[in-house]
């Protein structure tokens, strides 16, 4: 997927939600596992539910390992699902993988050929050899953690270089080296919103994953004041405020009322932004 | 597993050798092709060759991933005949995993309760909570990304902070908060044999996972000479100069031989450092 078609697709649906499927089976309602793939009819009821109102889904891959064999075919029939759903949507693998060059080889064709995602998270520790190889794919994308949401984000993102730059600003510029940005995005946490304006300095046309909006404090209003751009350049990304909604039977239809909400906050951010007109 | 019974099965088999079970459908015999489950057949076959001369085995989690399901069978698989081979034998998941804490005790309970392994290779780049989570298990071990073997290594762990030190060295002094020598390793690539003096410095107790000898050019002799400790200390990985130390039906029988030849090299330095005696 092009820097264009997923502009587009926001254009589209009003939105510039991602949803994350950290799908928990300790989280999930009761009664869905009696099922012979709970986690599978979690999920496509989340995304039937939520469709509408995102353009993103993000599965964290250690929801899935956590189950073994049978995880990794929940998740295979996740995606192949939400690709019968829409040809359109954005599926992010939230993996974090970063290894040498023939390695990451391998990630990158599990992701981009095995599983067909359009991106897949990456960590920037071990530098280049990590990326390039995810780069070599047409119109797919290398997500790579700059500043995360977490608490311990600083303890190294935050590594002042004799220079004065810190390691996350470090990541940002040298990893422009690399590839585009039609290729590549960033992690940046909603919970370092006020950082945007230092990230948008750097990086002022790449698309931002950012996740934190919800469970972990992050405002969207900050985030979009702070980081969105000329064509929205943002990806929010909620997780357990869409999922766990609802703990019951109504599960779905929670969880679509929260993605719908988001959804609404979005338009009006992206009509104040111009990128969308008024008239929803 | 402890850093005592660790030290004690080096002491045993005269060997700090790591086999590195980067199984490739690519590389493998095509003979074994034919077998239901290739990927176990040739790890069976490996391990049954080379159990006398290896204390540990690192099963690199891309290469079973790229398979999906099929692939986590397969390393299930290749652990458990471990196990059933040795209860004393160390192994460790290269994952490279590192997220924020509620994911990383997913990836923890993968790796520890799932899979059973003894240890986790993970990227330092989020901090304290990406490891935290792995250091609640007795008698496991996190096994941090510190100076990697490959090109791009430089990118960013020798990013140098204001005060002189490197992201790398930074690395290693703030994570000893976390844990102790006894729940954590660190990945010290071969390649950078000399600045394993630095790393002494700094981690004098921790035992080392050093990858990059053979095929990455790395040197036995200057990883013992730099980096040996007075309980070893090393864990030195080889893969593809055992793995693929011939494409024919003699497959084993030559990695057989390669872990045989590392290992009579590895019995030489471990008595020049006197930690064996000298009569094999």
């Amino acid at each position: 997927m092009t820097y264009e078609q997923l502009f587009g697709q926001i254009q589209k649906k009003r939105s510039f939600l991602c949803v994350g499927l950290d799908t928990d089976l300790d989280k999930i309602p009761a009664h869905l596992l009696l099922e012979d793939d709970p986690v599978f009819a979690f999920n496509r009821a989340v995304v039937d539910a939520t469709l509408p109102f995102a353009v993103a889904y993000k599965p964290n891959l250690a929801f899935y390992e956590v189950l073994g064999a049978k995880g990794w075919e929940s998740l295979r029939k996740t995606v192949a699902y939400l690709r019968s759903k829409s040809a359109d949507v954005f599926i992010i693998a939230d993996a974090k993988r970063g290894d040498i060059g023939n390695t990451s080889e391998m990630y990158a064709r599990t992701f981009f050929e095995q599983l067909e995602v359009d991106a897949v998270t990456l960590s920037p520790y071990m530098g280049q050899d990590t990326v390039v190889p995810f780069l070599q794919f047409q119109d797919k994308w290398a997500v790579l953690l700059a500043l995360t949401s977490n608490s311990s984000a600083a303890d190294f993102q935050y590594f002042e270089g004799k220079n004065g730059r810190l390691l996350y600003e470090n990541v940002l510029r040298l990893s422009q080296q690399w590839g585009t940005a039609d290729q590549l995005m960033y992690v940046v946490g909603a919970t370092r919103a006020q950082e945007l304006t230092r990230v948008r300095k750097l990086v002022p046309a790449h698309f931002l994953l950012v996740p934190g909006v919800g469970a972990q404090g992050g405002s969207l209003e900050e985030v979009a004041r702070y980081g969105m751009n000329d064509r929205c350049g943002l990806l929010v990304n909620s997780s357990r405020g869409i999922l766990y909604a609802s703990s019951g039977k109504d599960f779905a239809e929670k969880a679509g009322e929260a993605a719908a909400l988001l959804q609404r906050q979005m338009a009006q951010l992206l009509a104040q932004h111009g990128l969308v007109s008024d008239n929803a």
